[in-house]
């Protein structure tokens, strides 16, 4: 940590008085204005030295809980200034690739909520831009890596005390969703976590993938038409059947159960404080990914900061993930509007993600 | 109940002598010497009069929890007799029509156990025999709708406070199988019950099934492929899927989970005894249908019996039923072999049936 | 079962024409009603011969639901009339001396509801005509000892796999009493159940009760001080503390957490339908006593059928039982008014009950 | 956070050039170290600045985890050299009270493990010395407090909803101790926790100790007598009883039962990933506290490490709660050889704790 003899040998990538990583967050939304309370109040060794965000208002309620963070309007003037070490990005998917591409020719680290872009082609030029600096620079903010029960599922997996893993059965639920929420961000904002998580745990790649239709809720959003039913081949031929439902109206819930060959696994089911009252036993659940995944998300910066730290750079979810993420959510979108499976046609592996 | 007094005014079908009704088991494998049991033990109003069994040896088995019991080696002969009110069918499948037929002229009420017949061919021949008397006279052994949980999930439905049901997502899953249980065997003896009490609960009918292959468990026994995840379109536009596994090795499970348009709804989670020790917090899970359902079994039977002596004779799944589980299991075994839905034309139900 | 050829071999205390036991109740208010239904509708073996009941229009409720049943005032005169193979006591415990009586005098099998007498010198009394008969005749209608789970409790601790028994922490709790529920109640008519069931599970007897007040609950009828936790040493060492609770609103709970030198064990936990609506994950729990224990009521009285049709008379807690129970709540009766543990001293057991 | 535009107005008490609380740890045990490992790596805001340790083994094995560190054997030269802002005691109780003396003597902020000191008569010497400076520095190390569920759990009485609060009804039970713990550790080293916890939610203070002995635990080393049933009254009336178990073999369990007038709440049950196998369905459960309360631990470090940032000094439990809670443990050893209940009588609380 920080100490007045650490100078020389500090970690390269740090301010060279406090030890700690200097931060810019790319966007002061409320992602981004979440993630610089998180830095300044619970993760240690960095701080927001930057906030990058065009909108003036945005970006000073941001900087009210990130006291000595510069403003910028634009990434560029913040690595002309020499302002920050790496680079948090909250902003829309469609604004992060403008982002990337200085950010990566600067040399800095980054991470990257998701989508690492909209579409793969976009992802690409990303990734052929980061294959430019000696070894990869982006994580992508696939948090559910960073869940404890995530973490436990896969291990139970790679553990293989349970035997094979046939199948995942998952659920993804959220109360309501605003109007602004679309029929394709059924995938790309919602059904893009199990992409990436699920193959994760899974040890695989997703092969294809299939949209059913339940009945419609009549309480959803007018011009949506769910909840829907994913079906996921993976490429190791475990089946994954997740239902995704926007508009279930009691909570937040986001479970998973795995069939293994000899063993049946869940992680997400409710916990905490019980209650008997008017004739029922009951637990309070969540009602948003925000406490759902509030540790996930903790842990993800810290150890994003560590690795940067100690050079590592990258802990977590890469651009060559968030590339295979972006080709699973193309074919998911076609999906909602085709019979069957689309498949997904994942090239071969450039070394430099080896 | 039975009384001296009784005699002049008992219910048509029963012994003159004890008001008891008066039943005839036919088959007494496995699954017919526990209704004898059962009958014998545990229903009240009812005896088991005569065992209809070609296989002298099980016969005396079974007769040994039947005291005064009659043998018989053909069911026409116990019905010549004049020795039982009423006919438990509990032979295997294919053995059904030979026993309905001379049962059904003789007027007398049937409980058979599932599948009605094997097939929607010799399943409609029973019909039409059944439609000769003056209203129905056979009860399917679906015994899942007297399952506690499974009624009070009907209940939820039917009631309305958790918003209409939208999906329905099940697991239906055995320790392991004899080498004798085939691959069609996972459509017609186990996801029957699925095509019975799934539409039950969701006041609808099956109207496609779709089969989808996971990673095959190498425990099943080589000439199964499976688990197997069924995808049912029911005819109000509900979703159901089904993962359909019988080589899980660690016990036996039914389970569903029910998606509302407000609420979710889960059956079949364990209970019971709860205990830590070794590390870890536990409760004992069933290892096989026999204590899963036995409750069930034991109500199915009890309500039977008493709707025989009422004279309202079936109470529970009737042969229209098992008629229409016959046409799904037909599309679920094409399904194993097709590619994508595979239809369920029910034709219009005769007012018999109403 | 009944049938004509065995009019011969009848067992003992049976109807010569039906083979059923022919069960005399007495008693024809709640408990009363709910036992003529159980035997009407669920119990084999067994038929509501008599209803003896000095209320005519009770008694006339109750016959409603057992046709053929003869209606008498008097125990004394439905023996002299011949009309019971059995007798099933179900009035207050203040009546029941003068029917067992009578009824021991008659050689009469008797399942007597709890508590056997108010007190122990009456009990004694009983005890003292039953040993007139060959052997016990009487049953105690403790039915926790039929609940499946209190079962496994026990036979746990006796394979001795969880180590030795060291504690139990149980609970009792009730929605509401009615203003007729009396503070001595709270020891005769709740805790009378855990005196008899704990130390059957703990296999030993009750040594000593102590009383210790939380602060009152201010929704307990004004002339109730409850909760109380209730402290019992057991012969054998094994501390036992109960929560008695009359007024908790909720529901109606009863568990046991059993502490083992190895292990945890813990019984009448929620199970069931679980739903999810409202920021809530719940499962209903009982609200009475009636639903809690259903199936231990049925067991109970299927198994003294049973019982007394083999002429073993007796399978559950007998009158020696009833005895000890009665001094264990003379003691905590005692207690409720006096700091520190209240003796309980059991004398040698009769070998009339070995 | 730190920038170098802060250094003119950093909070009073950090490092003049990172904004950094500068924290001495005395003790470099498991507990020290445990405590610089987590300021190094999970707390915001914070560094390790020193460690006070007389066995160099000690000090170099926790230097290892804190570059930049300085190393000290005594407070007194740590406090001489300016080396620290604030000082995190983790040494056992016997040796808290030198080294909060010159702490608060230099008026630095002080989080101190439990307890406060050993006995009552050397915490109210603490108290005198801290009531020399301007408002509380000390911090006690009740880290409970920290928990989310006993954090869920005071809410819920403070907010009135269950009704009044009546009884609570704890265990605590670890798997196993080592031979040097003691009888009398099970009050001062266990129940401790109880002492200040259990009081903090129910918004009152301990008013009697009593200790009631079950069966002994044969697998408990052969000089302790235990488990215990520890009964305890507070202020306004609720009663407690806990079990303490400190060989229980099968992991570590801290769970409390809440009664309230309606209503009925638990904390600390079982939660995480799930899993059947082998006929049984099971959750790992904690085996030490290091998991059970890792993050409560985490939480009152940082809490600690902002409050006194912010200049409020104390976040939790103050010197004031560590003095009662000696005095209950005095009335808790007493407890273990007396019958009945030993009284605890608290002094009037200086105004400067108020």
């Amino acid at each position: 940590m920080s100490t007045t003899t650490q100078t020389t040998d500090r970690p390269t990538g740090t301010d060279a008085r406090t030890g700690d990583l200097r931060v810019g967050i790319v966007g002061a939304g409320l992602m981004g204005a979440d993630h610089v309370k998180r830095i300044t109040e619970r993760v240690s060794g960095a701080v927001v030295a930057a906030i990058i965000e065009p909108d003036a208002g945005r970006a000073a309620a941001a900087a009210a809980n990130a006291p000595g963070a510069q403003a910028f309007t634009r990434i560029e003037d913040a690595i002309a200034a020499g302002a920050v070490d790496a680079v948090l990005i909250a902003t829309p998917g469609q604004f992060h690739e403008p982002v990337l591409l200085p950010a990566l020719a600067a040399g800095l680290p980054i991470l990257c909520e998701k989508p690492l872009t909209p579409d793969s082609t976009s992802s690409w030029r990303v990734l052929e831009a980061e294959q430019q600096l000696d070894r990869p620079h982006i994580q992508v903010g696939f948090m559910r890596r960073f869940d404890a029960e995530y973490q436990q599922l896969r291990a139970l997996v790679e553990s293989g005390e349970a035997g094979e893993l046939l199948m995942l059965r998952g659920v993804h639920r959220n109360a309501v969703v605003p109007d602004t929420y679309t029929q394709t961000m059924l995938i790309t904002d919602s059904v893009v976590h199990e992409f990436d998580v699920l193959p994760w745990v899974a040890g695989s790649t997703v092969a294809s993938v299939e949209v059913k239709y339940p009945r419609r809720n009549r309480l959803s959003p007018d011009h949506l038409r769910e909840p829907i039913l994913v079906i996921i081949e993976l490429a190791n031929g475990v089946l994954v059947d997740v239902e995704m439902n926007v508009s279930v109206q009691f909570g937040y819930q986001v479970a998973t159960e795995a069939v293994f060959a000899e063993s049946i696994a869940r992680i997400g089911q409710p916990s905490g404080l019980q209650q008997w009252k008017d004739g029922r036993f009951s637990v309070a659940d969540h009602t948003s990914f925000v406490t759902r995944f509030a540790a996930a998300y903790d842990e993800q910066v810290q150890r994003w900061v560590d690795a940067v730290r100690l050079g590592t750079l990258v802990d977590g979810p890469n651009a060559w993930d968030g590339y295979k993420v972006a080709l699973a959510c193309e074919a998911g979108v076609t999906a909602l509007n085709t019979d069957g499976p689309v498949p997904v046609v994942v090239p071969e592996r450039p070394a430099f993600y080896a």
